[in-house]
């Protein structure tokens, strides 16, 4: 793997400062797996950047540009991690989007994280974070730039601790998901659930894959409002986006939770998605 | 005025892609008035910028330094706007701040934006934005880079409507302040008041030279809920930040309001401060 970066499709690792994802966060971002030169779901990222230019009125890139520039950064890659951030462009001082701006492209390739294939195999344990999530019917849903709330999450431990990933809480207390993941519930009465997003948090791709499997399936997972009190006592509880795939949680606070079945297929119907190493 | 910027003090417009400005919005801002080679108010930027870095665990530069930068881009100039923005610097793919980051400082020197006198003497019409202010009290008062919902406000109108000014309101139909100003009430019992900004907003430098200003003076200005009844019934209303002054609002929707006394005693208290045209 190598450390590369473009922007608007030229190598560089620069932005002017004028750029407006730098001055108020006015952009969206995607992050993808390459795998063997593939990218995994790759329709499902640009249709929720579409659907982010859309609802913030950035002029989107062409999808058959994105896919592209996309596609040759993965190329000839093992195993790679992509950032794509797409911002208005640069422009203006003040708040308003310039009516001519042109959008700026990002593409940044990482290395692949390791994570521990235990994460996958007996799971993981969780944190609540005591940082919430604010409502904002405009933004929910979008991987967009303003990504203090979950800095601080993110920021309230560290790899000392014991906890591989945080839960976060929305203001008024219901789960909506964790710092880089969706949250997917068999609750005690067997019904199968995640978190509705419409009021805050991000609608992953790992989560559309797995929400559109389960229906072809026939035993769809249902969107509701979900609470801690149900949370703490589920039968199965995972985590999931389309980098990690699936890590079931093993434990949250003084709650455990077995890796049953379900957890099981849903791992199966990632990995036929080509993520996840378990 | 010679537009100009710096990077860590060194002349320079771009920042790499890999600050965590652009990836999350992670670090703040100020935007100060500089008129002959002054910043009024200069000390109450820096402290917010401070309790912002403290807030959000950023390694704070030092006041002495950013003072002599803040004054330097200053020197020699009639009137111009300078932005400081502070990022946690540069560092990791994920939201977890890196431990040993070091803080990234944009200054950034642009002309004056001459907005006509009648603003500020007969008063602005102001628009009630659609875009509402979602709560987080972590992040609330601080004038960070994750600005969307202004940016979505200020996009509801062009120039060429007849507001000058929207007025944002949070989830439950509070008045919390204007996309780039806070708003300052006497209502029709007399008292006057300014929102209380616990779980958004951002808590002003005018706002709080105005607010310790009428203590001095006997008249203090309460910080509390603040409806769109009791505003639609007030008396005087206005607007202010640290570049304009204060702008009396004479038109909200079909309310139209005076110009009263205490709308220009607070001008001349600002004008005090050296700051407003009027």
């Amino acid at each position: 793997m190598t450390e590369a970066c473009w922007v608007n499709g030229i190598p560089q690792d620069q932005v002017p400062v004028s750029d407006r994802g730098l001055q108020y966060g006015d952009g969206l971002f995607e992050t993808l797996p390459a795998k063997h030169g593939q990218i995994p779901l790759l329709a499902y990222h640009l249709d929720r950047l579409h659907t982010g230019c859309e609802r913030l009125a950035i002029n989107a890139p062409s999808r058959e540009k994105l896919q592209s520039e996309l596609l040759s950064a993965a190329c000839g890659e093992h195993h790679a991690i992509l950032k794509l951030l797409i911002t208005r462009g640069t422009g203006g001082r003040g708040y308003r989007p310039p009516p001519d701006s042109e959008t700026t492209r990002v593409l940044i390739r990482h290395p692949w994280p390791d994570h521990p294939p235990a994460w996958s195999e007996v799971g993981i344990q969780l944190r609540v974070c005591s940082t919430r999530l604010g409502h904002n019917s405009r933004l929910a849903g979008l991987k967009h730039l303003n990504r203090l709330e979950q800095v601080l999450a993110r920021a309230e431990w560290s790899e000392r601790d014991p906890w591989q990933e945080g839960l976060m809480l929305d203001e008024e207390g219901a789960v909506i998901e964790g710092t880089m993941t969706n949250v997917f519930v068999r609750l005690v009465d067997d019904r199968r659930v995640t978190p509705e997003l419409s009021r805050c948090g991000v609608a992953g791709v790992m989560r559309r894959h797995l929400l559109e499997r389960s229906i072809e399936a026939g035993e769809p997972v249902h969107k509701t409002h979900l609470s801690m009190k149900e949370l703490q006592g589920a039968r199965e509880v995972f985590m999931c986006n389309s980098l990690i795939g699936i890590w079931p949680v093993r434990r949250l606070a003084d709650q455990e939770y077995a890796v049953g079945d379900w957890t099981r297929r849903m791992q199966h119907w990632a990995r036929e998605a080509g993520i996840g190493t378990h």
